[in-house]
């Protein structure tokens, strides 16, 4: 008996019409990115250990898989006896978010001054394997490096929407929300930290209401006191680029091109600590978890280079997106199977002449094979695989070329 | 001042231009091998340490790298003080092939019979760095599996020169052999089979040493009488060689579509020890080593199943392969930047539409750049990232709509 043989645990082999279904939505998410003017980049799958584990990546730099030293190096960490910690020098990524900042410290005088990238692949965490959670999983980000102004979230959102709906996931919609300052700015007013959603609904309406509409309806919610402070406080930072100014902004732009997609919601908060500024989520009906996120994280890029450098991104859950697309983006079984009546050289080559001139015909995939003795068995399966038309191949078929092929459904 | 920033020894980052020609490189070359009826599929990075180093990868096994354990097993295994060995349980693939022997054992259930599957993606090797080499690199592998005709042989050959031809590389060709041809050969020299391998290593060397320089090392190995034997064996069969019979159909049909590609070469020998049947090395004029090869290796996938399971591969080396293809493949600076004449949201909103707008019109990137005060400096900067042409959007520009965009090229 042969054993079991399986993948690692946690890792996920892909078969053909799956990896298709993903190679297409990766296809379609990446050329919209594109249209948008972002740019593909690569960074590699393995970076420091130190850079790794040097803060930024919250608790996933718990789940970092590590890579041993080798050689020499890996005898004399084995015999200074210092433990684990002191045999890996490099890591696994567990984001595409730290290894975009080491990009850009690396590459910075190379690229625009606004860097608009792509990126996409595999990242790693060493978690407990559960249902949906995976060792090995598909990111998708896009970052935007050196605009510290809201065109940058305007543009990743508006990307993002489009994004979604050329998969068919028009219904997605983003929750939107600042990191701290608005809370901050909120609390400062007496309103009670349980009442800061409600306040922040109401400001939210500024754009709508104006300062003083804003504040009478925070009159009738908080009374004269919070009222009084809100009105003082909006005019203070009238004309001053702040958050509800920031966001209204945003929404205002952004909701000419999507209606309805962009959802403030002032309880968002999202785990990374490296945010600063606007933070995303995005929603879907479909599912009853986010689908991606993202933010800014005006702190993080400077790290490596000692300067201040603006930046915010956004990720669509690549794993979960693939999971509420159907199957109508596949489209119809498209290949063409050329069954070679017999074993004869000349056959064989007529398949072949045959084949090429589907192939320039715009024929997407002609598959040869030899006639089984069980022919259904062959196209059935086929079928599964893809491929929805054959036709045969014998000695007659160079004379009669292409014109004489009768190709048949697979039924 | 910034410290130095890299990506790890050995690895590399890829800049937008360069990772543009990648995609489209490999694009083409995946969409060729699905025009001849290939199916892609994807294995994870990481496999378990143990299959990694079973004695199948060859050389290669030993440029593994080595995951670590995690959590209690690996402070168990610490505890143990039983070596490096005992401290990793997975390791990164090194190659595309033991990865598909092992996919093929986890999934042939639900596999067609014969099996044409592409495989590209990163592999790792810790190499000591040098030019040219990388401890991350791409591979880019077709292989049937369950065919033990030579149609095999036949529609791997036809698929890679035909991909090779899509990315304008018509100039390859395919060196043939077979290892029972070469095996034959060895032994007629007087080598005994227990140093055959020995021999291979010593003939494989023949493109750099030329026949006296492969005899002189045939004579430090095995003897005098050895060497006269080779010398005479290699300088017999330099200029016209004979086709044997068994390669005879696949050189007659492969060279009905492709003439004068294939070229059978006896002293052909490739590194690795899996090989039973036909081998091949891809040439092309514009490198100095082979730009890819294979072969079929019927042992290896059913190693995994205890039972025999034909199977032959080729790879197209992916990274010699992009540097062979010139920059033609890249087209003309496509990129349309949309340049905002001003901060206000009324301007940004137009630009979000007309970008909107030309997307669906069909421009395949559109960029939003705010008007910086070096206008000339942006737009040089950005024609070197693809784009060759710019149009201003004003105040007016909402109601002059796409009509009035004036579009005009970066000089």
């Amino acid at each position: 008996m042969a054993k079991e043989v399986n993948p690692p645990r946690g890792n996920r082999d892909f078969l053909p019409l799956e990896k298709q279904k993903r190679e297409q939505v990766l296809g379609v998410i990446v050329d919209t990115y594109r249209q948008h003017g972002f740019q593909q980049i690569e960074a590699p799958v393995m970076e420091d250990l130190a850079r790794l584990t040097s803060g930024q990546g919250g608790d996933n730099e718990k789940l970092a898989f590590r890579v041993m030293k080798r050689g020499e190096e890996l005898e004399r960490a084995l015999g200074d006896n210092s433990g684990a910690d002191n045999l890996a020098d490099l890591g696994l990524r567990y984001d595409l978010t730290v290894p975009l900042t080491r990009f850009y410290a690396t590459n910075r005088a190379k690229l625009p001054n606004v860097f608009k990238a792509i990126q996409t692949g595999p990242v790693f965490r060493a978690e407990r394997p559960q249902k949906g959670r995976y060792r090995q999983f598909v990111q998708c980000d896009i970052d935007i490096i050196g605009d510290s102004s809201e065109l940058a979230e305007v543009e990743l959102l508006n990307a993002s929407l489009d994004a979604l709906a050329a998969i068919g996931l028009s219904d997605a919609t983003i929750r939107v929300n600042h990191r701290a300052i608005l809370s901050a700015n909120i609390a400062a007013l007496g309103v009670a930290e349980s009442e800061a959603s409600s306040a922040m609904i109401t400001i939210d309406k500024l754009d709508k209401l104006g300062v003083d509409g804003v504040s009478s309806e925070m009159e009738g919610k908080f009374g004269a006191s919070v009222a009084a402070a809100a009105g003082e406080w909006l005019r203070s930072i009238e004309g001053v680029l702040d958050v509800p100014a920031e966001l209204a902004s945003v929404f205002a732009v952004v909701g000419a091109r999507h209606p309805g997609k962009l959802r403030f919601d002032p309880t968002l908060v999202r785990g990374m600590g490296y945010y600063t500024g606007q933070i995303f989520e995005i929603e879907h009906p479909g599912s009853g978890s986010s689908i991606g996120g993202g933010g800014r994280y005006d702190g993080m890029v400077g790290r490596w280079l000692g300067q201040d450098v603006p930046a915010v991104g956004i990720s669509i859950g690549f794993e979960r997106a693939v999971d509420l697309v159907g199957d109508n983006l596949l489209g119809a079984a498209e290949g063409l199977v050329l069954v070679l009546e017999d074993d004869s050289a000349e056959v064989l080559a007529s398949a072949l002449v045959l084949q090429g001139q589907l192939i320039e015909a715009g024929e997407p995939q002609v598959r040869l094979e030899r006639r089984p003795k069980k022919l259904n068995l062959l196209l059935e399966n086929l079928a599964e695989q893809g491929f929805g038309r054959f036709a045969f191949v014998g000695a007659e078929s160079a004379a009669a070329g292409l014109a004489g092929l009768q190709v048949k459904e697979i039924s």
